[in-house]
């Protein structure tokens, strides 16, 4: 692979999705060929698969049957969109990827860590990325902030408090547990300073 | 478990929904108490999954998007339907199970047996039945039946000849690599004959 793959993480209301596009413009301003794309999402196909997920009651789905859709939308995305985008050399900026299903469907769910990381070998050919941001952001901001925004897809806004807490003390802990493809930063911050500091390590 | 877990499984065409309603009647004519299924299905959930797998063009998904579709399907279906039928001692009968995802995705799309195992022990807690019903018959004859038929879910009849080749190959195997699971039965003979045939195997 010669281009580059970062991810943004973290949960409900972090500023992901802002803090993506951001990098993004700023890479592009930059001259890089970029790619910014989301999970579950990214192709027609995921994106069905995405509304499966974030839509309905927080029941749903089992936690397996859930992983499982999380690793059909990954395989088609890393298909067909992102290992596409690496071959040709462009920076791929994803947000959302492995790690969230680590977060929710693992620490959130109760499903194995070393079962999904085995899962994620399987069906994505063991694709990680080369950078990870972390954005961190404790559930009641970020549940405030997801809540503001409204919108559609609010199933995993919906679960209740404990879960919401055991995905972001996921998120606290990964910078620490693998620092080398990691980066916290602490999502409380005046946007364009966070994308400054986000824009040190990532460019 | 208390109850009996018995599967059909074969390629296109070869009868199975017709064979394990039969079957079930047959049961039920005794006072079992039967639940009679099918995969990808048997669940609100599932059902919706099912949609996005039988319908569409041939190459809508990846082996592996497909893989994970198919056992989100079966996650939820063992949970919800298979699970707690067998736990009040039911038999639950079930058109297609695991067998079918090592035939198709397996067998016929490349992906390795043993991961597909693995993936199975993962998502379904390894749930295999105590008996399977294979119907033999050739991919000439079972896709004019199954196009007689006609009917909007036929993405995989779709796929081409030598696919289904490899499907057929695999459940041609399957009754003597697993014989004490598997009981194979060639479809073409006449309907209540081989239905009288799988009554005194599954009786």
């Amino acid at each position: 692979m010669a281009g580059r793959f970062i991810t943004f993480e973290g949960g409900e209301g972090s500023g992901k999705s802002t803090q993506a596009r951001l990098l993004a413009a700023f890479l592009k301003n930059r001259g890089e060929d970029v790619v910014l794309t989301r999970e579950p999402g990214g192709t027609d196909g995921a994106e069905a698969i995405r509304s499966l997920l974030v839509t309905g009651a927080a029941e749903r789905w089992t936690a397996w049957g859930e992983a499982c859709l999380m690793n059909a939308a990954r395989a088609e995305h890393v298909a067909r969109i992102v290992r596409p985008a690496l071959a040709r050399g462009a920076t791929v900026i994803c947000d959302r990827y492995v790690d969230s299903t680590r977060a929710y469907q693992g620490a959130g769910k109760g499903l194995a860590d070393a079962d999904l990381c085995a899962l994620h070998a399987m069906t994505s050919g063991g694709l990680w990325p080369d950078l990870t941001i972390v954005l961190q952001v404790s559930p009641e901001q970020g549940l405030a902030r997801a809540g503001a925004r409204g919108g559609a897809e609010a199933r995993f806004e919906s679960h209740d408090r404990a879960f919401h807490e055991r995905v972001a003390a996921f998120f606290a802990g990964l910078p620490a547990a693998e620092p080398t493809r990691c980066h916290g930063f602490d999502a409380d911050q005046p946007v364009e300073t966070l994308a400054a500091a986000i824009a040190a390590v990532a460019g």
